[in-house]
């Protein structure tokens, strides 16, 4: 049984804190979070207790920590939490600064501590099947991989304004699962990008539809588009065409019901937003996170994932601004 | 050169002028209607000539006569052009009464010329697909046939008055199609039905929507239903589950063109009509009739197919109106 | 916060105590099980107390019970619970005898107790949204409804003989789904049926590929085929035609994966079977139940709609056996 | 009536003659061709004279002339029937070089006749259904375009080698739809191309691998990939994100059969090749060309459209040799 303590308890912590509790092999020890009345309701729900961020990674009884807080504090925690000996589950982006992340790195080397970083997506049915399936020879070489994103609707442009911009905040998602299909590290990035869904966004000096393509040593590409609007959903989509055939997996919709009128056939929007979406998929990756832990086997994605998709963000934010491809 | 005599030049007997232009190994030589002037304008059209239909049947240079005239001139007709030794191929019914039908047989069996009955469903490129791969063993034994079967909307009350009834007008294409698919004589058959797209439908003797199940000796089931009326087009499918897999033809739409809105994602409605929808299966009924012609091939369907089918819509007409099962 | 007796922690028993302790409304209080062992292991499992069925119905802590165990069972339970002023959430079929079930109603009506029948198709995500669609007129009236379920593959032939035949055994659930789509009774069943699948199901009295046509007073049909087995998985369609449009249900696959090869393009099997399939629709129910009891609301599906569903299936035995029309 | 003279009877001189054949407002008057065996056939075939090019175009019963000769040759015959007061539609590219087709430009100007470039993709149901609904204002303002271009398989080498390479050759039929379908010039072209399908390709100074992404002033961005092989087919695929919605276009498939086994569900490749896939589309070019100039409408696509295309494969070409973007 592996003990664990959350530390962050919103949205994303309350997530991760269910998946805990319907696994038989882990506990939810201990809670913390910013606003205490955070903590001590969710350790209310779930049998666990409320503890201050320090308490929890001294807690003798926890053996692994969720990182769930904001960026802006990972640093600090995976530093404590490496240096208490703690295995680490840290919610994307490790760090905005890629010097940061390697930092990170060392400490977590040091001390051997298990880290996984959170890419809920790899953990996603359709996408770890793909992959599984690339794995497997079933589509022979990888050529070309095409990645659509697009968010249903735009975040508040205050939050714009600290998300590192698009390509470290909505497109990292991308080119981590472009690194995780191309099964081969991109060597160059040429970004484009615009701001056509709001005029705010541009001036905040942020864009809301980008493209990237990224190109591998052996030749293969991948192309990449973002838009922070999607009137239909929450379009996730991806395709891999190789040389003895293609995978794509298509969006899920909100149910398998067709109706059809005079005006044709219509099925259901896409499901909306990343937690729905996304719902098996996050407690998948904490799953797998305890089974590795369980078994002693290595962590996927691990911190150099989480260091390498920032890199092609920062060479993506690079090459949107200087209007010419980047090397990595 | 297979030379042809068209005898009626109606809306289908155009659709098949316009086929017999098309392919090499026949002529259209002669056109008749009781319109002469719609002869006229087909023959200009068309570069062949127009005659009366006793002169067409007559024609030396008519080796074959294509029937496209109302139901009841089809006895007579079928008579005179196979005493004059021509091919034939006529459209369905053959004839409103099997009685009739049989002594069609007769004489085209007496005069030993080559006939084909129009079901032309059977040479839509995904029914006879569908037949194909069952023929080949891919989904094993079948065991359930489901056709579903819609118009867009009714024809007028003066058309159902004098069309022998929905069983006999319009699921006879169905009814055909399961002889197709099941590979094997239905023994018996269960009709209901009901007016409910228009009572005056009722009103005349008749129903709007039925439903039928067909058991053959070996116990192979079919369900079948119609109606005249579809609000998303001209709905034709048809499914075949087998003891090794299934098989299933869905609609063809009048494009591939999705559009995503927050309404969800809509396709294309049905084409519509049967003209448009069986485009490609009234030029290959016509290229096969030739080609079997040339060939000297047997003729599939033939007009057995043309009195089993009106055989089996008889049946399902009794069983509708005595509630009860009908041997056949 | 509801109080819930689990009796029968067999396969069904345990998802619904997976539900139930996923409910904020609702507390596992205790379970009972035939074998002691089975339900000690889940109350610990649950933190619930394991204790006999009488235990479970006598305890006063116990609002609500659950019944998963035997059908032959149900009869005696149902009394007990009743008796006792417990609500009831009886799994299908709730008596192999519609006789019996119409005591049970008494039983029921005259202690004044809320009761479920565990219809749990009704709950499934499109099968809802379809009954929703209809109940919002969007496609006018209803008018033909087609279901089409099939089994991934047969029982142990020891299992069919105890089955009550496949009508009562697994079309209930069809002949339930009708009369939730269909929004009037059926008043005429006619059944046919053959042992396709297995000849031991033949011998044992039994078919194993069926198909049923009902009919209702005012002209709406409904067709059911049923087949125990399919290679490509469950498969779970139900599909409603009315004035005004059509609503189709789709089955689920087990992603959304598309591969495409020279074979062509290829998308997963069905999810298999009915546990995975509706692993949505069984923790609705229950949540459902709990919200009515919370809310004081009516049942649906009540004990009534147990006892229609059992009528059809017996109707469509009689059908089956006698080859003609049952009136209901 | 519009008489046309037909210059080139390979094999899409072939397709259009047929077409022009179905055309109640065209007449084929003549054909011409380097081998007069080729033009004796077709002429035959098609009730049209065998001419040589020059007396094609000084014959007075031709009033347009269908150029489907080798692409050196279009030069030269352009120029000639300007001069004689000839409508032309000539086959892509108009020439490889895009000072020659600006020379073309004036000679077509100077003359005043009518000129249309044949981009037969932007005649095809799904992609002139999806450039009619934006502008329609379905999706209101387009943001993203996706075009997904791939051939089943690679053509020789030696082909390879005068092509003019996959930018000019292949892709320029993606980057005609791209302004097709953006509605706005793409001022800035970036491209990356690798030779994975045949290493011979790579060594004749081509690559068989692309991706091109395409820049509007307005912030408009358009990805397009293409491949020398897809095992699958004929890969055909435009999608359109917009402020208010997405369209997109799915391939044709062979059939729509469906094969359901323990695999899954399986669906036909796509039409193979062009000639299948794009059948629609070469007839209605032709057809719309026919009616422009019957009811003297504006030709589209004209020459200009093609001199464009032509720029933007030519700034493709040198983006990727140069690995920079390159401004139109």
């Amino acid at each position: 049984m592996i003990g664990i303590g959350l530390l962050g308890c919103g949205r994303i912590g309350q997530v991760h804190a269910a998946s805990i509790t319907r696994l038989p092999d882990a506990r939810l020890v201990a809670v913390a979070d910013f606003l205490h009345e955070t903590a001590d309701a969710l350790a209310i729900k779930t049998d666990a207790i409320s503890q201050s961020s320090d308490a929890v990674i001294a807690n003798p009884d926890v053996d692994a920590v969720v990182i769930g807080t904001p960026t802006d504090t990972h640093y600090d925690l995976i530093h404590a939490a490496a240096r208490a000996g703690k295995a680490i589950f840290c919610e994307k982006p490790v760090d905005m600064s890629a010097d940061r992340i390697r930092e990170c790195m060392d400490v977590v080397t040091e001390n051997a501590v298990p880290f996984m970083t959170a890419f809920n997506r790899r953990f996603d049915t359709n996408f770890s099947d793909i992959q599984a399936r690339i794995g497997a020879g079933e589509i022979g070489d990888v050529e070309i991989v095409t990645i659509l994103s697009r968010d249903p609707s735009p975040p508040p442009v205050s939050y714009i304004k600290s998300s590192g911009g698009i390509f470290r905040d909505m497109m990292i998602h991308d080119l981590d699962m472009a690194r995780f299909l191309l099964g081969e590290e991109p060597l160059q990035v040429f970004a484009v990008g615009s701001a056509l869904v709001d005029p705010a966004i541009g001036a905040a000096g942020d864009v809301d539809t980008a493209a990237v393509t990224l190109t591998t040593a052996s030749g293969k590409i991948c192309q990449i588009s973002n838009s922070r609007r999607a009137t239909y959903g929450y379009d996730q989509r991806v395709e891999v065409h190789g040389s003895k055939g293609m995978l794509r997996a298509e969006n899920k919709l909100e149910n398998a019901v067709e109706v059809a009128t005079a005006q044709g056939f219509r099925r259901a929007p896409t499901l909306n937003f990343f937690l729905e979406r996304y719902e098996d998929a996050y407690f998948s990756e904490i799953a797998q996170f305890v089974a590795a832990l369980r078994d002693k086997a290595p962590m996927s994605p691990d911190i150099t994932d989480g260091l390498r998709a920032q890199l092609l963000a920062d060479a993506a934010t690079r090459s949107w601004e200087t209007g010419a491809p980047v090397a990595v």
